[in-house]
């Protein structure tokens, strides 16, 4: 399982003020507590600053990488944005966060992938919105990975996202959503499968239950990313016993060394 | 979802001990604590102590029933040990737990949960043991339920076991119970299935967070019922995000509820 910490996203409260007040020192934290946690990569997400977003950005990153060796995920819809941070950028390799098939944005992303080596994840969704028929998102991330394929970009550093959409709003969302991760690993042994975590608890009190239900399920189905917290203890426990049950842990050996060095007390 | 308390269990240490020692309040209060975490049943078994099997479970259901309103699962495999403990059962209709299909079995049982309108646990099992293949599983499953169902029991006093094995003895036990539980729910739309759940985790350490981890994607497969821990707290809270990811919580009016009233903090 990879994940991806989600804490450092400026539509949420605090991560906001500590940009506003330029306390970069919170946001290393953040980030330093993410990679202590587990986590694989660092989302750095400064959308909610819309004229000031490469800048924000430009600042996360080096700040954060003055401090933690952990990958980043550059969390922005706009090619350009990447571009300027990636200038700054420095490390292992980064995670495009992310593109949809649409001809011009993909023509701008795919320059900034290549020039930087990046990682990619691909929302399964079109201009017109996120079609309800789990077959129609196959086919978008069919074309996609055919693009990316021409583009050179090899099928494992390619995340395609299924789109989960809130249980609350329609209760057909869960099974949609799970048929075309189905769909997906059917299709794509070696393509990442990565959902935002918490968009199926959207709208309900107490979130965090529903996510932690929802992802067994999820991996079981072919899952195999997520962008999540992974400061939330009872979910990380609950992946590490997911990963057993979906057959990904050969002898269930991992869980084992998991329980021998303490991580599921 | 229907929760069977199984706490009171003549295999677990603390019980044979206060068995032993003639302890019954211990006992009582094992099925206090479960009824009051939210146990629709409280199973009793005093498989252990073989010989005294019957007198063990009446002495069990008559402390427990001077105390404890919540009905109770009597847990043997002996129709003979389940027909002696009825005697003394009262309240609320009892579960039998429970029979597999054989016909000296099934004959001497169906008396015994007609005659005190028992509710009954089947095991999708032979004399020869547990088929592989779910098909055949599905098969066990459709001759049992016609047999009851010319006995006249109807398909929602009926808890279908498919047979959960452990993950540590075959990885591909998972994915053979689960897709007997969906050939189960999609055949049988009325019929209760049920599973004794810490079998998943069987011979590992850290043996909750599997359990709690294959829960959720059981319940999403059609398990309606399961034997299991109601003072896991954690597993209790899954159970009820679970059931709000699977639609079975129209609007998830249950879950918002079970927030409001703070079972999910």
């Amino acid at each position: 399982m990879i994940i991806i910490g989600e804490k450092i996203n400026s539509t949420v409260k605090n991560v906001a003020e500590a940009i506003k007040n330029e306390d970069y020192n919170f946001i290393v934290s953040l980030a330093e507590k993410q990679a202590k946690a587990g986590a694989h990569y660092i989302d750095v997400n400064a959308g909610a600053f819309v004229d000031l977003e490469a800048e924000i950005l430009k600042k996360m990153v080096q700040s954060i990488q003055s401090k933690v060796d952990t990958p980043l995920s550059i969390d922005s819809p706009r090619p350009e944005v990447i571009s300027e941070v990636m200038k700054v950028y420095k490390g292992q390799r980064a995670i495009f966060n992310s593109v949809i098939y649409e001809q011009g944005i993909l023509n701008k992303a795919l320059p900034v992938i290549k020039e930087y080596n990046m990682k990619v994840v691909a929302l399964l969704m079109e201009d017109s919105g996120i079609p309800e028929d789990p077959k129609e998102r196959l086919e978008i991330a069919k074309r996609l990975v055919d693009r990316f394929d021409k583009e050179g970009i090899l099928l494992e550093d390619i995340f395609l996202d299924p789109m989960v959409q809130p249980v609350s709003v329609d209760k057909r969302y869960v099974d949609i959503v799970l048929e075309t991760i189905r769909l997906l690993r059917n299709e794509f042994e070696n393509v990442n499968i990565i959902c935002g975590l918490s968009n199926i608890s959207f709208g309900l009190p107490k979130r965090r239950w529903i996510n932690r239900a929802f992802l067994p399920i999820a991996i079981y189905f072919g899952l195999n990313s997520c962008i999540a917290d992974p400061l939330d203890d009872v979910l990380m426990k609950l992946i590490y016993a997911s990963e057993t049950l979906s057959g990904q842990d050969e002898f269930c050996m991992e869980y084992i060394t998991k329980a021998r060095e303490g991580f599921l007390d």
